[in-house]
């Protein structure tokens, strides 16, 4: 493609402003801008993440692409708006922590799967959140995950890639299915059990006055538990299914492990905790080898 | 004290040798270093983390004081060792992460709690280990909780008090049983979910293939899922009471928010979720403080 594709941002939270900074300081596509009230697109112009503000989704330029930058329970108001713009679009895309949810919303709203539609994730955050935390590096050495559909074509599959990949992520494909499973896995799961670990803390002393004497081991796990709560609520609601699949694994394992203590069986946790060491020796590769590559 | 307190250093792991390294480096005292095996101690004298090397544990300098820096369940075989020495100590103290199973073994070993004795357990930790990662400024900033007894003598508490003072750290006091159930809470509990977590997501794929996809939620999470597993062994196993006491708690409250997910019920999972960020939000308070008043 020679001309710049023309991109759409509905939403600039720290998501959807890093897209489209990484986006226009490559000079990847011309970047579009649409946030809910009108302060926040107008000063992403000012903060050079935009090239142009739109104020209205009802009436939209020539576009090639529309991301969705959007919590996932927000896309279907925001899709009722700008349905009759997407039969001219190549891509819509989305960035939700969940997919099975997100391409149930566009079927129910839309009443069909557009060809142009092919749902995104990308495997990246920050500790701050909204257009104040844009970061145009935030997705390099960063994998996207694409879930494409059945109904998805080639053109808005190779659009999306080829946006992504600019932006400097890994852009990696799997089934909507896959996907959910395996971010319940890796992200639900241990960001359920940090909120879940805090908050029997916080029960522990009326005062917190347990916090006083907490050391390395609580503050890198209760990190995670400063995550915005509505994010959250909206994720495990909507990734109901595998996010309880995986949590009932893992209360089975806890209480094989609590066992373990109360019958002083040194064996099982050594063995338990020793094959722990090494898969996590193991991501630690995984991650150094990640960054190597880029360099 | 205008004299230097004379200090032997019983095993010179990260912690030991830190705390040799910061008395020294500070002026603090003399420091006499033990290890088992020769070269430890010998290669600790050449990076100047003590004074001098000690070979035979049955063949002691005079010292005022002794600290235990071996794992918990090494202390009985160097209390057998070192039980000549102890009359002519002002103190003798430990680093355990567990003080009622210290308690228990001194009292075991030596046939009473002499009133040298003061347990103490420093805050502090880094994610290398051994005499390599020693680091004398490793306590700055950070909690040293002692846990002084009815045997302990007022000379006793004040030199420990000293030491650790002179090493930078805060020196607080509090009973044997309440420091086990604080550190079971925010220190054991957390490192026994994170290797549980870890042990669940490596059965779930026989390749591992899972962690490829893991991003920032795990990675703070499974990062102390790689300490060391002998050590943990036996915190766990030393500490087996209060342990189960905080998990079985911790397991009901992750029990409430399992069915939470199950029935949809979005406004407990967002009061849960919103207490959990407030507590996280509050203890980061609490460390910002800290650190400001150090500088």
């Amino acid at each position: 493609m020679n001309q710049q594709p023309k991109v759409l941002v509905i939403g600039l939270g720290l998501i959807g402003a890093s897209f489209a900074k990484a986006l226009k300081s490559r000079h990847a596509a011309y970047v579009y801008g649409y946030n809910r009230g009108a302060g926040v697109a107008q000063q992403a112009k000012e903060l050079a993440v935009i090239d142009e503000v739109v104020d209205d989704l009802q009436s939209l330029p020539p576009l090639d692409c529309i991301v969705l930058g959007v919590p996932v329970l927000a896309i279907a108001p925001v899709l009722e708006q700008i349905k009759p713009a997407l039969s001219g679009l190549t891509l819509l895309t989305d960035v939700g922590s969940v997919k099975g949810e997100v391409v149930t919303i566009v079927q129910q709203t839309l009443g069909e799967l557009p060809a142009c539609f092919v749902p995104g994730h990308p495997i990246a955050g920050a500790e701050k959140s909204g257009l104040a935390a844009a970061n145009e590096t935030l997705f390099d050495d960063h994998m996207h995950i694409i879930t494409p559909l059945a109904s998805s074509s080639a053109a808005a599959i190779e659009l999306v890639t080829q946006l992504w990949q600019a932006c400097g992520a890994d852009v990696i494909s799997m089934s909507v299915e896959k996907h959910d499973e395996v971010l319940a896995a890796t992200s639900h799961l241990p960001h359920l059990l940090a909120f879940s670990l805090v908050d029997t803390l916080s029960r522990e002393s009326e005062n917190s006055e347990i916090f006083k004497y907490a050391a390395g081991g609580f503050r890198d796990f209760s990190r995670i538990a400063a995550s915005d709560p509505t994010m959250w609520h909206d994720i495990f609601l909507t990734n109901q299914s595998a996010l309880l699949a995986v949590l009932r694994r893992f209360q089975a394992d806890l209480s094989q492990l609590e066992q373990a203590v109360e019958q002083g069986d040194g064996a099982y946790l050594k063995q338990v905790f020793t094959q722990a060491k090494q898969s996590r020796d193991h991501f630690s590769d995984l991650l150094a080898a990640r960054k190597k590559k880029s360099q």
